[in-house]
């Protein structure tokens, strides 16, 4: 499996060689999708500018240029939504799709093919997943609040926790089995690996006392988990300021009647 | 913008040059989210089994080849859930993965990175819309039943045509009249033009009354609708019966009440 053995990938310029500076425009409050992103570019300690987010005046200008590129007639690929990664004259939207083309330029995916396209699977069932851990606390509308859709979310939430959850969390449990380990393609550290730390750690957020329960079904997820947290770039961030904390405006929620 | 003009990509073998047949593996009484593979697959008039629908006692043993697939121990890459398709020693999961796979092969997607990225983006977004439409009738769990689950499907398909409906469907009208249309890349067909179809004739099917109050407002849409019917293959295709007719077990679904 044909890894990228620098960090970065080598673009050519009319100034000879340069490294690449990424440019990701995401909500500057919350973690949410954009995090998945964030993972990989601080773990492969990449240069890029989290642009919404950037210190004083400059904060409200980078969501401005966020909103011109999501909104701007002249822009003729438009994301549909944040997350979307600016490299070069490139635009590109969909979290799945941005940890795709940054995986092999990041040494966080196999270059070949089928491996790319393997690994990239993994993501897109990711995506799945954080769809159905957002719709436990709003399974009707983002537009509504928790309390106006309690009885609704206390539904889908046991359907999460039944179904939806084992099997999910079971598939990668699985997947980390049939490759080895630690990892899900083995030895080698991917993108996947990084959200799936995310997606452990959101969930021990949202619901603490049913994850005390459940993590004894995924040892294997867990010792992933543990194994991304202690990794020195990802030590690092978790511990700086850029990482923003888990909080009751993002993908993972934690309300006291839907952990029961 | 580089397309593949043969409809088959070439593959060397021992036996010289041959022609792929692609197997597609999904559900065979839905058309569900493995019609958007077929409606590629057909429009390139590529060769290809429908694994699990294969007639008589073929059928049952397709079904069964599907399960292997996905549960077998010594399945190295096994897909989370159907539609996954195989390709020589390939199995591709997650519905636009295939795509993304299947695009370039079969001329329905560009050659170069940027186009073939910006192309999957936008099936990721139809992947996006294609959960929220199949929220409307099932917003708490696949496992009961609408009825079991009626008010919050009232309550989620009112979200819907709200918010949802009007962005992802306004978004594509845009992005048809930022290429020029016809299609979303302009003038070539691409496989996100057969989905959009699918999403169109979808919701014809699950919201006649709404559908016909909402279409005035995405005249490119309906019009890509129309012109992709009109295609001979697909045309070819409607009227076989390989097309599966819409149903109540589906991603789309009709209930009077949701369609006020």
């Amino acid at each position: 499996m044909g890894f990228a053995h620098a960090a970065h990938a080598l673009y050519p310029s009319y100034k000879g060689i340069f490294f690449m500076r990424y440019e990701l425009y995401y909500w500057p409050t919350i973690q949410g999708r954009g995090e998945f992103v964030r993972l990989a570019l601080e773990e492969a300690g990449a240069d890029y500018v989290d642009v919404a987010r950037r210190g004083g005046k400059g904060g409200k200008a980078g969501l401005r240029a966020m909103k011109r590129l999501l909104e701007g007639r002249r822009v003729a690929r438009p994301a549909y939504a944040p997350p979307f990664l600016k490299a070069g004259k490139l635009i590109i939207g969909q979290t799945a799709n941005i940890l795709f083309y940054l995986g092999g330029r990041l040494g966080l995916a196999p270059r070949d093919e089928a491996g790319a396209l393997w690994l990239h699977q993994l993501q897109l069932t990711i995506a799945d997943l954080v769809t159905h851990i957002h719709d436990t606390h709003h399974p009707i509308s983002g537009w509504l609040f928790y309390e106006e859709q309690r009885p609704a979310a206390k539904l889908r939430t046991r359907d999460f926790w039944r179904y939806r959850a084992p099997k999910f969390l079971g598939y990668f449990e699985r997947i980390i089995e049939t490759s080895g380990g630690p990892y899900v393609l083995g030895r080698r550290l991917s993108y996947v690996d990084l959200s799936l730390f995310q997606i452990v750690e959101g969930l021990r957020y949202a619901f603490p006392n049913r994850m005390k329960r459940f993590e004894k079904k995924v040892p294997r997820l867990v010792a992933l988990t543990e194994r991304v947290a202690k990794r020195p770039r990802i030590a690092a961030y978790l511990a700086s300021k850029r990482r923003i904390p888990f909080s009751q405006w993002g993908i993972y929620r934690y309300f006291k009647q839907l952990d029961a």
